[in-house]
This record gives C-alpha cells, structure tokens and sequence, in this order.
C-alpha cells in the first residue's frame, strides 16, 4: 500500500480542508481517506467527514455509512468497534446470545459498537447494553455483562467489582497518565477475575489499524472490480 | 399541506420507481418523500431508499439520516422512534437517566429508537438495552425496565410477568388478529402493574403520523428559508 500524510497547519480554515479532501475524492490514486481526529476548533467535524467520497471512507464515520451499518447494510465499518468484534470472534468469543454491556457512547467507539453488535448478521446477535455518564447503578448493570467493553476514557475506571467472574473484558481505552499508556480497565484486578481480557497497549489499538488496512483493501479492490 | 399519493402496480420494476423518485427529488412543489413499505420482491428497498434526496427524507429512514442521528446531529428523525420519544417527553417521563430495554430490532423502531434514545441529547441520555430474538432469559432483562418498548410485531408477547411493578410500557406493536388490531404488549394484566401504557390503537400510531407531519414541515420551512 503506498500513503502519503498531509500535516497542516493547526489554523488551517474549513474552506481549505474541504478543498484538500474534495481534490483527494477525485484523485484515484487514493482509495482511501483518513482524517485524524479530533480538529481545531475552526473547523465543523461533521461537515468535514460528510466531505469525504462515502466509497473512501475507510474509518467508517461518514454518517452513510454509520446508518447503512445501522440498517445492517454492507458498508465499511468504522475500525475500531470492527477491530473489537474481530477479537471476539477470533478468540472463540462469537458475541451471539451474549449480553455485551458497553460503557461509554463516543461516536467513534460506543455507538457504533452497539449498532454493529446488535445486529441479527454474523459476528452480530449480541444482547446489547450502552452505558455512560448518566446511567444510574452502573456496576449493578456491568456485573450482567457476559462480555463488557470499556470505552469512556477514564483510566482505571473499570474495577473489579463491576465485572462478573468470568467475563470478557475489552478495554478500549488509551490514557496518557505520565509517561504510560493505560487503559480504562484496572487491569490487574479484573484480570483475575476475567476469563480473557485485552491488554492496554497492544490490545484493541493495533485491531484498529489492522482493520483500516482491510477497509482501505476492500475500498480499492472495490474501486479494480468495478 | 398539499399531499399526492402515486399508487405504482405490483410489478413495478426497480428502474420506473426510481425514475419517478428522481422527478419527485427534483421537483420543488414537493419538500417531503415517503416510500411506503416493504416494497415488492423485484425491487431492492435499501436502494430505493438511498434514492431519496436526504432533505426530502421526512420518513427519516436514509442511512445518512440515520447515521447523523447516531452520532447526535441534527436530522430528520425516523417518525415512529421520534413518536415514541416524543409520547415518554410529554407525559412527563423523560428517559434520562431511565433503563430504557427495547425489545426487537427492526430498522424502522428498535435500532433507530436505541440510537435516539442514548444520545447525550435533550430527550435522550437513557440507558439503553437492546433485545430480540437471540436474547437469552428476556424476562430477566424487562424486568430491569424504567421503559419498556414493545417492538417485535408478535401479538402479547409481552405478558405481565415480563414487567417491573411502577414500569412505563410503550407498545409499538400492530398486529392483524382476525379483525382486531391488537399491540405486542398483553394490555389488560400489564396495564394493572405499569405506571403508564400506551394503547394499539391509538397510542404509537398516530404519534407516527404527527411526527412525519412535523418532519415535512420542517422540510418545507428550511426550503423557504434558504
């Protein structure tokens, strides 16, 4: 795969972004594109990733996407909630008829994992719970987890005992505290009681790049194909 | 509001409804489309619905309305979850806050109505779970409901054992029994246990019909204005 990396400048303008992307839509060298979050503030997030070609949309965030992954339409998935449903069913944990309860409800992790999670298609069929900020007795619900997911981005947050013995645990948080990376699980504890768990780092993170490497082969085979 | 209905025989082929959708999109005395289904065989519904131009989407059922409500921008909202958000607003149950368990996942109700219903928006911020057919000891989950949300189109399947004392019950079933309408929800022995139900008919399915009033207005309004 050749990628080529465009570093702008922290105050480039809207208008300007737009012009990059709509030159990169058309430009079939490039199959795929990726625009790193977060943005400066100048700029409109969604707008941005509505800009993108939905057939390059390799990181599965333009809203098409996200509602054909909704209505359980073939699409590209965003990589991340991807990266965490193939962890599960490449480990022997297929998400089918399990409870999977999800903390924390990002646009980039915890709703789209539900709504991949949820569906009645292969590696879907998962009882579903999403969890966040403003859920009242949250342990009460994370101990029914059969499989639970941390995604809120606060380190350590998960603990012991909020995890059933023998659960599953996917921590996909990534937290500086330091100089370290660490997760949203309090890894230690709870993996003694888990019956398999993702570490942080070399977890969930290197699934994520794995599964923008698929996409961005998906989207050129694609683009061969046609 | 000035309304057409275009009845289309059964064997119409995919390319003729097409057309008539790209003469609706591109005609300005129409702000608001409505594809009425399922849709026969021979025809391909999700490419039907891509068809619509997203700001004729009153229905609210395109991917890319549906993935904007996903991640919490504003859009058309599909009519029968923004129903029932409204009916809970109204009577004075805001979900915040609430364990909201949705029980079916179709494309127009259960997964749209969770997305609606977890976002970190007004009307929102509930906990929310998604169950269906795969879900192992459902009555144990229902039992957890603040909100119930009956969506499996299965006649009193919901009985009263499946629902907590003080519960809200919303019924978004509508079932042919004979020459009865009757909802999912077994509504005599549930309603004696709940807080609140709503009825079939007469509960969820008007609020569906409002809100697609509501929806074309909008769509109407922001024509003029722009």
């Amino acid at each position: 795969m050749h990628s080529e990396t465009f570093h702008l400048p922290a105050d480039t303008g809207q208008a300007d972004l737009m012009d990059l992307i709509a030159g990169l839509n058309a430009d079939n060298r490039f199959h795929g594109i990726l625009v790193q979050l977060p943005l400066p503030d100048q700029i409109d997030e969604a707008t941005i990733i509505e800009s993108i070609a939905p057939a390059k949309d390799v990181d599965g965030l333009h809203p098409i996407s996200q509602g054909r992954m909704l209505q359980g339409q073939p699409t590209f998935l965003p990589c991340t909630p991807a990266g965490v449903q193939q962890v599960l069913l490449r480990s022997g944990y297929d998400p089918a008829g399990k409870h999977v309860v999800i903390v924390g409800r990002s646009n980039i992790v915890g709703k789209p994992l539900a709504a991949l999670l949820m569906q009645r298609n292969p590696g879907g069929n998962a009882t579903v719970t999403v969890c966040h900020t403003r859920t009242r007795d949250l342990p009460d619900i994370t101990r029914q987890a059969d499989i639970l997911v941390a995604a809120m981005g606060v380190p350590g947050a998960v603990t012991a005992d909020m995890v059933r013995e023998g659960a599953v645990v996917i921590d996909v948080g990534i937290n500086r505290v330091g100089y370290r990376l660490v997760g949203d699980v309090d890894y230690d504890a709870v993996a003694a009681k888990a019956e398999a768990i993702t570490p942080v780092p070399g977890g969930i993170g290197p699934m994520t790049i794995a599964l923008l490497l698929s996409n961005t082969l998906d989207a050129a085979r694609r683009t061969v194909s046609v």
